[in-house]
């Protein structure tokens, strides 16, 4: 059993944790453990939105970024998906990941400039960047032998740690937990620059990436997921995406994973964007929509037990304002942050 | 909106609490406030136990206890409840509260030789006594008008308290966690005192008596309640009589209230022994029994909203092992705290 928390990232503690140091949790989980010189990790989502019929420039811009990120100080590792939001505008949202800052400043102005530099017919493009120190994100995973996300740049993964299987635990998990409270510091801001639209957040801002994968499941466990965990998730996720802001979600993504081809994976993850860390746990622990997913869930896991083949993971950030960037161009005003400000 | 920490008992905090000073509950709560010059509580449970038919020494004993009650130094308040343990054996259970130990102190020593001190023909006996200081005690009323337990000797009820509806809410009630992580300080002792066995448990032990009142309720509320709550949290009690020991609950009792008249009533509560509110916190949060309850319990909120006219409560008591007392008398061996030790 080791802590959540790497070694090189404890600190003198003026927070506890919430539970005692003798705390055994009823299953393994793990987490990603970066090299102990990463001490930033970039992950930038680059999404394409149009309606109806796939224009051309839609395939030409995923091209195109595909194009980018094999350039020259291009990510570690990189991932697409796609979901129908709330306006019925498709998106295919190109996540990418660097556990180099300097690399990713020295990609990113001229990819920002061909992403949402200039207009495409027909559709719509968005980055929205965080590019948090370690002390200020946390990931965890139900098994080992298959990263996703962040954690694909990472060194490799932990043991098994002590820090999850509590309400609380993605907050302990956090380094920056030992001393700050993670308090949110204003309201999101919506900047003009001609037809590109920024947002401007704020201080501990709080980014989720929850992800599902199926894909080694069998008969019946595949029949259980989807008939029964899958459809509260995906009732979960609605409820975010439509009626999240008074609770303190600002945007929610529930998204299909593509396969290379851009085919439909046996993955999905929910993506969204908190008012805090505090937001996302009072959801998670409370709201009628995330207990009876947890419920589903401890249902699910505890018919299966340590058979089940179903993988779990997320990675959780809590963001200042200057680690982040969100900009919009020709996006329609729910569209990401943009929902969180007046359009 | 106030803190369930009263004024007089604020400390300079070394610990934080769960949620941030801007919380707001999604409903309200309430809590018992005592007098500032209360500084400590007593809640005494005085059992009787028997097989079978009742015995003529079982009705005996009710009524000398109610007799000793009514005596000088007696209780403020006192209740009375019934249930049949895991033996298969008739419980009935008298719980008197006092707020001034020193009454308490006078009134006990000839009590306790009365109810313990001699063999009764065909029924054992127990006594069970916490007299926390009010910093280790909380709590916790979903309406007013209606005190219960040790709420009923207080000076009067809270306004809406902030430190509820969350995980974690529990422990922020209680005056202590400003400063203490109540950390449980050891094993179960017991001790044989001729036929009298006392059980020396150890610092930081838990009690919660969580109670249900569906007198109120009318037909289809009532019938919500009875088919598809009642039944959850009666499995609930059952795992943690039958199993709960493996997962720090030393003994649980699921209680019907008696009546003044020895009727049964539409009433309940679970009363349980702990090692620790830890233990308490885990089971309550993430244990598949009572994560059932919980859900159970918010579909039947959600589905009733404000006009919900169920009554729940619950006192919670963390004792340093010098404000305990537990001592059985020709009790079967899982008799309340017996069953922690070896018997």
């Amino acid at each position: 059993m080791e802590s959540a928390i790497p070694q090189n990232l404890e600190m003198k503690r003026t927070r506890h944790k919430r539970v005692p140091d003798d705390y055994q949790p009823p299953y393994p989980s793990f987490v990603a453990r970066y090299k102990p010189a990463v001490s930033r990790v970039v992950m930038a989502y680059f999404g394409v939105q149009h309606r109806g019929t796939v224009p051309a420039a839609a395939t030409d811009a995923l091209k195109e970024i595909a194009g980018l990120f094999a350039a020259e100080h291009g990510p570690s590792h990189w991932d697409r998906a796609h979901y129908v939001d709330q306006a019925g505008h498709e998106n295919v949202v190109s996540v990418a990941y660097w556990d180099d800052v300097a690399r990713f400043d020295a990609w990113f102005a001229s990819a920002r400039e061909a992403w949402t530099g200039k207009a495409r017919e027909g559709v719509g493009t968005f980055i929205e960047v965080l590019r948090p120190s370690v002390e200020r994100h946390e990931t965890l995973f139900s098994s080992l032998g298959r990263a996703e996300g962040v954690a694909v740049i990472a060194d490799g993964m932990s043991g098994e740690v002590q820090e999850h299987a509590y309400w609380g635990g993605m907050r302990d998990r956090i380094p920056l937990s030992q001393t700050d409270a993670m308090a949110p510091g204003g309201s999101p801001e919506l900047i003009r620059d001609g037809a590109r639209l920024r947002v401007k957040a704020h201080d501990n801002l709080c980014l989720i990436r929850s992800g599902q994968d199926w894909s080694d499941t069998e008969a019946s466990e595949r029949k259980l997921y989807l008939d029964d965990v899958e459809p509260v998730l995906r009732e979960g996720m609605d409820f975010l995406r439509d009626d999240g802001l008074a609770i303190g979600c600002y945007a929610n993504r529930y998204m299909g994973v593509l396969s290379a081809d851009g085919s439909a994976s046996e993955k999905s993850y929910g993506q969204s964007w908190w008012k805090s860390l505090a937001a996302l746990e009072r959801w998670a622990e409370s709201h009628p929509t995330h207990v009876k997913i947890f419920g589903a869930a401890m249902k699910y896991l505890s018919t299966l037990g340590p058979s089940a083949k179903l993988r779990l993971y997320h990675e959780v950030t809590v963001a200042t304002a200057d680690e982040q960037f969100f900009e919009y161009l020709n996006c329609h005003s729910k569209t990401g942050m943009l929902a969180a400000v007046e359009g």
